[in-house]
């Protein structure tokens, strides 16, 4: 039993740290089986295979579920824990695809491959980025009230200019949300643009003064974590 | 009357506090109603409740202003500041609806939530942005006009390009300067673009040099709020 | 004649200062009228107002110039500086208008207003941006070869996926090259994009691999510049 | 038989220099005839020259080459070198033209220019390059992970959303990753883009939280550049 719980919850012992990979990969190689399925003109044979695949992966997982469950030393508590609701969602859709079709439920597998980034060389990393977090949570919060404070601003004044002419593609504030999101974080498609003279010159002032707003946080999370790199170099130091 | 004032003006007692999230979320919620009343093909009952719900924010907002006009300690200095403008724009268009639809100018009202932000635990957030700017604010002046340079020669260089073959999309160099502003911030709708050979090689050279100038400021701003922060920290530590 | 030397290099005294904003206001005023005057269906007195100031401009202008020439320690040292390069482009198109059209030439104007950011107060941030300069120009021509590499690479690549299905739009490696400098500039206008899967695979590496290279400059010249603060504040602490 | 490696070799001589200069020179010449050889329509003179020119370098990269092999100490390890790789690419194709048509390959010598970085004066700067991977490779190889992690995830979710109703643009989850892509880079070409409500919330919602997860990474070799050359700094002053 202990040498069970070795080999499943410890990456540290070389059994464990195999076991660990070899789920890492059945998880990679189900998400990309996933992509593949939903080609078009998939050939019969090719389809059985996938299904075959996905069955063995449900069956691996499935038994992975239990074990974890078994060896818990609080099955209830791992069963509500983040992962143990994501290795859930792993398997569960196959249960219950007869009743409803959550097949799609299956993409949330891909959460399952942070549990292996808790391997010790990333927990400093991770670690650096919780350092990080502290030191500039106040002014990402403030930097998340601006962006919205923006969004919202260019939503109202875009409308204003541009649903008289085209109601069709500024119908209300809400939808001109989406064209405030997608040109301040200027991806900019080209399905939703201004067309009256109004409309340009508002969309001109809203991007050069509002572009650094959306992005500064992108800085501020790059130079925080430089910070906190020098932070636990001191640390270690002492 | 100095309990009102306390409830009113004071964040710091439990009452104040509360006062000031309720007025916020009625806040928000009559941003959220605006933005939902500008829907086409809402129902008859849908709009009598929006309208009902503005009745009520219009009355509650009207009491606050009223009550901040007479525990001012001098209601003119408040009739004057900034917030105290606010807070009409977030009434007035109602009194006066029978006269001009201003409803538009409720969206100010989302200016009443920076208010908030000078909440303490903000405040050192917000010193830190003043540090900042006090210690950049040359390089952004000299980058805002390195910008308005650059869009500007953008502007003519592209008219003096597209124009002749474009004559219906780069009008002149002002509507040309529309095409600056997207294409230097790199939304590039699509809307309107060189099809010149001339043209194309103007715009890639002047994104290749231009693009930096125009993003710069960004990071610039993010490593002084850095900077600020370790200056705040000395400062502290004194 | 030392009082005029006063008046028109020397920014410290009052009158010199004066005599700088006015020059300054008057050279965005006209890169204003210059903009006016391209907009199309202008009234006839609209025009003969713009034909009016340009006058006056040019006269203001070629005063200013000759009396640079005058006052110069040595008038052919001032003649081929770059500031007296660009004050006589700023006046010879009119002169010599009669027989060519060069008119487009007076945009150049646009970088006289450098002249007036050697003022104390920007010299300072000025001499910030040339020690950032020396601090990573081996980094910045590192970057701009690699900036090259990959937008030839790019352009040879895309060439190979898009060329045989779309020779209009992919014509030549060189056409191939405005498709690069847009893309990995994200800007996208949508004019030129990639229809085969190849060519989209190879657009998706390019772009997650390469669009760093491109911005990474950017950073770095942002935190030069912190750096270069720093720099001269210890310099001055000496 | 020594002043021969000199020449080709060492970089420090005056002709090793020389040498190295008049190579890549060739090298850039031979890639720009490369991309104008692509255009369509070019004269039958046009052709000769640039064939004939093409010639010419063939034999001097091929001379260059049997050189290096003949100076190397180890002629094998030359050989399987990555320059030697490169170095072979570059004439290579001219030999196998009659057989196959790899004129493609030629596009590789564009690595060639960075043997030339090697100089001693980038030396330093590729030296910084490497102490800021050292600093960062952790987080660099975390972001890779969120990235490929959060591209997977957009590509499923406009997969659900948006295959319904564009069968054809988001034909599966493998053809929504190039939709996730140019979304996540702002690049936005307009090819693709969602049409349905769920669709553009989706995408709004990803482009706020994600687009960070891709270019933090950038303002983080930055501020790691900026670092490795405050190391290098104090370890020169040892």
């Amino acid at each position: 039993m202990n040498k069970l719980k070795d080999l499943i919850e410890n990456r540290d012992t070389r059994s464990g740290a195999l076991f660990d990979y070899l789920i890492q990969i059945l998880i990679i190689l189900s998400l990309l089986s996933f992509a593949v399925e939903t080609l078009p003109d998939l050939s019969e044979k090719t389809i059985s295979i996938l299904e075959g695949f996905e069955l063995i992966c449900i069956v691996i997982f499935t038994a992975e579920y239990i074990l974890r469950l078994i060896i818990a030393d609080k099955a209830l508590s791992y069963f509500k824990s983040f992962y143990g609701i994501i290795d859930l969602l792993a398997i569960l859709p196959y249960y219950l695809f007869p009743m409803f079709d959550l097949r799609f439920i299956r993409a949330f597998r891909v959460f399952r491959i942070f549990r292996s980034l808790k391997l010790i060389r990333y927990n400093r990393a991770l670690r650096r980025f919780k350092i990080a977090y502290n030191l500039i949570h106040e002014e990402l919060i403030l930097f998340f009230i601006f962006t919205t404070i923006i969004l919202f601003f260019g939503a109202v004044g875009i409308y204003y200019f541009e649903n008289p002419v085209q109601p069709q593609q500024f119908q209300s504030v809400i939808h001109s949300l989406y064209w405030a999101v997608v040109t301040l974080t200027t991806v900019g498609y080209g399905d939703i643009y201004p067309i009256t003279d109004g409309g340009k010159i508002f969309t001109s002032i809203i991007l050069v003064l509002g572009i650094g707003v959306i992005t500064i946080p992108t800085g501020l999370i790059a130079s925080a974590l430089s910070k906190a790199r020098e932070i636990e170099f001191e640390e270690r130091g002492k």
